[in-house]
């Protein structure tokens, strides 16, 4: 079980598909004894963008301010935002980070995006990331609603595999923070569906949610697959490990292979 | 010749490699004889979120907003916030809209994902999407800074394709809206290397600038192969036609196959 929960959830309205997902979770969560916080973005007007505001006492470099790394060095000496602060502190308590938004744009709305810039900038680390990354003992999930059906999102489809516009998100962002990243949790097209098919939908996500726990996470390369001092490319000895097999490593590391099918959509794929 | 030009450029610091990039592309691009126009948008204080805001005179369903129906019905009737009116007419007056910042998390920095959510919102339309899509006369760029370099960003390395990375912005967004899509600009990690690396590198950028016009864009698939009857799945004879070779048609439409090699990277691939 997990001991607890934060929501990170970008709607604007309380009556939207989404509300009801981040409440059924919220229900179902607590229901089984965890401790859920929910970041309602919207409603907390949280500022989207990164910027040298969010970190006081003054930068160490204004002439050249790079983000990430005053960030890191702001986060190491306390010396940021009061907003900040406080969502990291949930982070920091959290074993489980759900990412409840309305897919827009391909990606997470721009509140969502700022979240991720702002909160997760001091676990951009180099020498610490993927498998050995800052989170690597905590869980993380995206549930998001889309504007059309799955066959659209499928490789033969007219916006292209899923599979491929969860990369950046699940692969860049959430594993590279080293976070274990549960199956997305996809709502097709709720809008469209009759008041019937999205009770069942919330149905289906409660009935996940109780079993949650158990669930093996989507996979990954691990970090020692690559070799630092040669640009952090596959080892020779991984390559041939996977040279006979037909399909890429993940998504990204398709090492000029198919993909591997539904890698970022299914656990342990 | 592009007569009108938008770069729309996010880093807050006028002394970062970015702000270099987009001082040099204003310069290249007046001296050829184009109106140049910068949406600074940490400058401006751009408003990242999407939110009600955007709209006036009230919105239609409070009750279940949905920002792609509003914002969309608001453009229509002229009822959108005035920052966004300005955005809208500064694209709508460009031939060329390039996007000029920092990669941050595998994508955009939230105040630009903000740009695009609030001020391409109104292109989001599903009768009128991808090569009929509302720009599809206007050309786009993503010309934008990494801080690691190319190895890592390849099909073996450890951040993984940058095809990949980038599909969802090219293809979700740009194509979406109809922008024939220039090869990426991509500076590999300029912080890192010598002053000489960063003069040279945009030195190459000007270079490039000076032919832009002529160059061809990034191929993506046609929405006349898509079904709009069946789920908007590739057409059978499509399928055939591309059955015998060896890669897919695109990233995100790959059928199965290994993807094609640098087809969000160079044009015409």
């Amino acid at each position: 079980m997990f001991k607890k929960v934060l929501i990170v959830y970008a709607h604007e309205s309380p009556a939207s598909f989404n509300a009801a997902a981040k409440d059924a979770a919220v229900a179902a969560l607590t229901a089984q004894g965890c401790t859920v916080e929910v970041s309602d973005l919207y409603a907390m007007k949280f500022k989207a963008a990164a910027t040298t505001e969010d970190i006081t006492g003054g930068v160490k470099d204004a002439e050249n301010f790079c983000y990430a790394k005053e960030i890191k060095l702001a986060s190491e000496e306390g010396r940021l935002a009061e907003d900040l602060k406080k969502e990291q502190e949930k982070l920091k308590e959290a074993d489980l980070v759900i990412f409840q938004f309305p897919m827009y744009w391909s990606s997470v709305p721009a509140i969502m995006k700022g979240w991720m810039d702002r909160v997760l900038g001091f676990a951009y680390a180099q020498e610490k990331r993927y498998s050995e990354g800052i989170f690597k003992d905590k869980k993380a999930m995206l549930s998001f609603t889309t504007d059309c059906p799955e066959s659209v999102y499928s490789d033969t489809g007219i916006n292209g595999d899923i599979n491929v516009t969860l990369w950046p998100l699940q692969n860049g962002i959430l594993n590279y923070c080293g976070f274990q990243v549960f199956a997305p949790q996809i709502f097709w097209d709720p809008a469209t569906g009759s008041p019937e098919s999205r009770s069942s939908m919330l149905e289906g996500w409660r009935t996940r949610l109780q079993n949650l726990c158990g669930e093996a996470t989507v996979y990954f390369a691990p970090l020692d697959y690559f070799d630092k001092e040669k640009g952090f490319l596959l080892k020779p000895e991984v390559k041939e490990k996977y040279a006979s097999k037909e399909c890429g490593l993940t998504v990204g590391i398709h090492m000029g292979k198919p993909l591997p099918a539904n890698s970022q959509t299914k656990a342990g794929v």
